[in-house]
């Protein structure tokens, strides 16, 4: 590894590569022993609070030889500054202490300034870029209104979106106020993260995939759009993820980015077919990190392989590393994606 | 409606109808106080296997002017006579004893003739046919193997389906012997169903939308195939269902199946591009119900309007009603959809 792998933003930009660069989703979490370490002393919101300790966590993984870092935060940061506190319980995963239900509730979240509201973040980012010097590029991160929406309603995961679906057909006006604020936070979020340092930011709409087309065009586009439209001014590379997206891409596409993250739902090829011209980020099923190597490398070729006959593109799982993954395969995956992708 | 409504069957079968006909996944269920008041006295399974409740049930929404009744029983019911018994726990759904974790357990599950292991679901059919007397016909269904082995596996309801994956990449063997199995079950299963009466029966693959198309092509679609067409030379018109199939469908037509169910995740306009020729049966997002009437109004009418440009098209809820349905919503449903497609 060169003390200036730019492979990763290269791609982004549909510039030629010599390998095609990797990173994963929840590369720093629970299946690292180093990870695991810290947060039996942290929780996992001390962890993001505190710059040094997001900081060394976001590191942790440029071990394995990933082609970028994403900063260590969670998609939720956002909702304490807007006034909606939550933690994360045991087992549990987030728990928003008092759900918006309705437009009142609406009306009492703030719109916050970023590096007042969560200027930790901003200032792992300084230290990160400081301890990088260079070796590769940092991702910054933001959840998209309609997946913070949707824990903001429902108060945590949710399994058919009663609530939040309720709101959105019940109430549009309360909805896309809602939606507006979170566009407005989250905006301001990521300009300040590129400000702060970030060289790529990616907009994590993890749950639209439980829309239909014409939903997501009419309660979630334009939001997304808000965001990403401002966000491409930057020059940074903009990544537009979301999972479940198979009849979404060309909405996605419209809305913004200037990379499309897609899961392993659809093959790259059908993908690039829906969104031609951009770059496209993924789409390993996260599960085959579980399958014997031989299995794992076949399925991580075709990627690569689909992947070469793109503008630009950027290995990943299709979703976020699972806590259980053997951390041997997440190495053997990325000496294997740079070997292979040379030949 | 006629003592001889059969336009559920005309539309399987591509034939005129003078209204678009409907029935909804999970009609006979806890929205409604019949169903509730019943269950208060009696545990899920206790329901399913006296045919004289699980007929009770199964009529109950016929009173709302629904074209079919479905035959009121659980997926899950053949892992028992399997060897695989497993129980409704409180608030958690399904939890199986001993879940499947090997090829050893999968060699202990039991291939069994329907008649003997599940007796009381065709005596059920038969109840249910006779109460029916004709007034609407009635569908039979089973889970399909995917599906049922995820359950089978995970032991319960799962959310990455990790064991089940794990045992698909990791044991093809093994793998492909359960599905062997289960699918032998399903389609003697079906069959008898079929035989006691059932005048159509739907293969639920509720969860295939977690699997990769070369994964369902591999590891699912030759058992279901194994099924389906064994079912369609009986003559019966056979649905073939599944959520989150957008990138599937062809797949899954290739598999089998006179009716292709899909969800709200994909237009019927859509859907019918990629399965072109055979009916589709769906896809109204069950959160609608939820919504104002006259947002659920407008919603249906699309449905009524894009399935009427189909070769058929049975009108259904892209997944089962949810508990918490108001009533209202799905009598006004039944009527509009009968109302609108009738103009």
């Amino acid at each position: 590894m060169s003390a200036m792998n730019d492979r990763f933003l290269r791609a982004c930009r549909r510039e030629p590569v010599d390998r095609t660069p990797i990173w994963m989703m929840r590369q720093a979490g629970r299946y690292m022993a180093e990870y695991r370490a810290l947060r039996a002393k942290h929780s996992m919101l001390e962890m993001c609070k505190t710059p040094e300790l997001a900081c060394e966590v976001t590191l942790q993984p440029v071990a394995h030889g990933v082609d970028a870092a994403i900063l260590f935060a969670d998609i939720l940061l956002p909702l304490e500054p807007m006034g909606a506190p939550f933690e994360f319980a045991k087992g549990e995963g987030p728990v928003v202490h008092q759900p918006v239900t309705d437009r009142a509730g609406v009306e009492r979240l703030r719109v916050f300034e970023a590096e007042e509201g969560l200027g930790y973040v901003m200032q792992a980012i300084r230290l990160v870029r400081k301890e990088l010097a260079g070796k590769v590029p940092l991702i910054g991160f933001a959840g998209a209104p309609f997946t913070l929406a949707s824990y903001l309603i429902e108060g945590g995961k949710s399994t058919h979106y009663l609530k939040t679906k309720r709101l959105m057909y019940g109430d549009p006006a309360a909805w896309n106020l809602l939606m507006e604020k979170l566009a407005e936070v989250t905006r301001r979020y990521l300009r300040a993260q590129v400000a702060a340092g970030a060289q790529a930011v990616q907009l994590f709409d993890s749950w639209i995939g439980q829309l239909s087309p014409e939903d997501y065009a009419e309660f979630v586009s334009p939001h997304v759009a808000h965001i990403l439209r401002d966000l491409e001014a930057t020059g940074v590379p903009v990544i537009h993820f979301g999972t479940g997206t198979a009849t979404l891409l060309g909405l996605q596409k419209q809305a913004g980015g200037t990379v499309i993250g897609v899961d392993w739902r659809i093959s790259l090829t059908d993908a690039a077919k829906l969104v031609p011209g951009v770059a496209l980020q993924g789409n390993l099923d996260p599960l085959l990190l579980f399958a014997p190597l031989d299995v794992l490398k076949k399925r991580a070729a075709k990627v690569v392989d689909e992947g070469k006959k793109l503008p630009g593109h950027v290995f990943n799982l299709g979703h976020g590393i699972l806590p259980e993954t053997p951390i041997d395969s997440v190495k053997a995956l990325v000496d294997f994606v740079h070997e292979y992708s040379a030949r």
